[in-house]
């Protein structure tokens, strides 16, 4: 027997989540239909964060043990061969003897997109939380701040889940803004020779990805919901309905109900696994 | 009467093009529904480019000669709200009288996307063709060059249009890589405390922008299928099957068969137009 790390991509769009369910068309439900159409085992996947309904995944980590010879490398092509196009196997790796994807992950980092714009995005529709008014991403940026650390955060967790602790420590809070001011927002088209007025100069971004805010969480571990109620907070206070310092006071309520709301799913992103 | 522009960007993948048709989805179809819907006038939309079904646009320009009374500025909203989520009105203005989006167009930049990546893309599928072999993208950069200036493009022009002259002239065309090589490929987590073995270390982009490779083309104006053309020919030549000064000969020979394959439909944006 050898044991496997798989590294994932998709798109959580089209699936009912992670968890492999009767009925339903989900990412480890998938994996391991390829996995026994290719190999022809039936096997059990790991995996080291079970995202929602919606939610999707840069570099998800699944474990499996098999008794497969096949190289690792022939393997990515081979269920790739069978997945969908929303779904991709960005790498098999043999892995230490009882590797397990959840048990031995050490660190995971998320990814929160917000468009920010008073429009609606049409291509970024699927990946980011649409908020039109303007929010102060300076703000957003302290009040993450206070996140940092060894907490008790209960009050950013989803009723659902029971977990014997609620302390999490989070590494990082890192809220970016792509968008350099309303004045500089072309860049990509700024060597143009074309001095007319065109369809650039309306006020908006021609380019979606300036309008973007990201909310990076790196942690040990994570909640029920923790990062999009995390995001949920954070846009409140980017909003000026809560100050940045409030946030200390969120975590030591130890409720749910003090924190803000759940931000929606397809703005969630795993980006990354650290063993 | 008053004479209106109307900037537009849309996801193409569900709409059969621009052009209104009977029975099918279009954009112009949406929109002059959509202006039905809010003004009560049935009206006709003249377009700055006719869009082929799958084709995306970010800054298309429509016209239209109206009675409405209603200030621009509140047109888009109200355009919108009658707007499917893959179709956008970015901007309402009240233009010169007798404006016609396409006669009075005086340049285009078109973008095709390239995701040039040994494995498929999961975010970008719908917004880049996928070339799984590597590209030599100074190549490109060379054949671009070559089209530059004012050419009969006959060579690059699809069956199925009729022109009366094929001579356009084109600005710029410029080849660009997100991809700075091999080794910087994760500029977004570069920051992140982990020196674990994780998820992003398997020798691929976590960030799917870091394979893509694009194509702008601007010009005064485009033969039929003219963008796709081009970018199918400089992806032979950045395969290595075409050099870079084969390009004069290609458009000298004035034949289309002389030229590269017409390149997938999801790769091209239709970026802006000037007045």
């Amino acid at each position: 027997m050898a044991f496997f790390k798989i590294t994932l991509a998709y798109d959580g769009a089209e699936f009912s989540g992670w968890q492999a369910q009767p009925g339903q068309r989900t990412v480890q439900g998938e994996v391991e239909r390829a996995w026994r159409e290719i190999i022809g085992e039936t096997v059990r996947l790991n995996v080291a964060g079970r995202t929602d309904a919606g939610v999707h995944a840069a570099g998800q980590v699944a474990s499996v043990e098999s008794e497969t010879q096949i190289p690792p490398a022939t393997l990515v092509g081979a269920l790739n061969s069978k997945l969908p196009a929303d779904a991709l196997v960005r790498d098999v790796e043999l892995a230490p003897d009882g590797f397990h994807a959840t048990h031995d992950a050490k660190f995971k980092r998320y990814r929160y997109t917000i468009y920010n714009d008073h429009r609606r995005p049409v291509f970024m529709r699927g990946y980011a939380w649409h908020v039109p008014t303007p929010l102060d991403v300076s703000a957003m940026q302290r009040a993450g701040q206070a996140l940092v650390g060894a907490h008790d955060f209960v009050s950013f967790q989803s009723a659902g889940s029971e977990r014997e602790s609620t302390v999490r420590t989070i590494f990082a809070v890192e809220v970016a803004a792509s968008r350099a001011g309303r004045g500089a927002q072309v860049p990509d088209v700024a060597a143009s020779p074309v001095k007319a007025r065109d369809s650039r100069q309306d006020g908006g971004a021609i380019c979606e990805s300036d309008a973007l805010i990201t909310i990076d969480v790196e942690g040990d571990g994570f909640l029920y919901n923790m990062v999009r109620a995390i995001a949920g907070t954070l846009v409140e206070v980017g909003r000026g309905k809560r100050s940045p310092e409030s946030i200390a006071e969120t975590i030591a309520a130890a409720d749910r109900s003090a924190a803000g709301q759940t931000a929606p799913a397809h703005g969630l992103s795993l980006l990354w696994v650290a063993y």
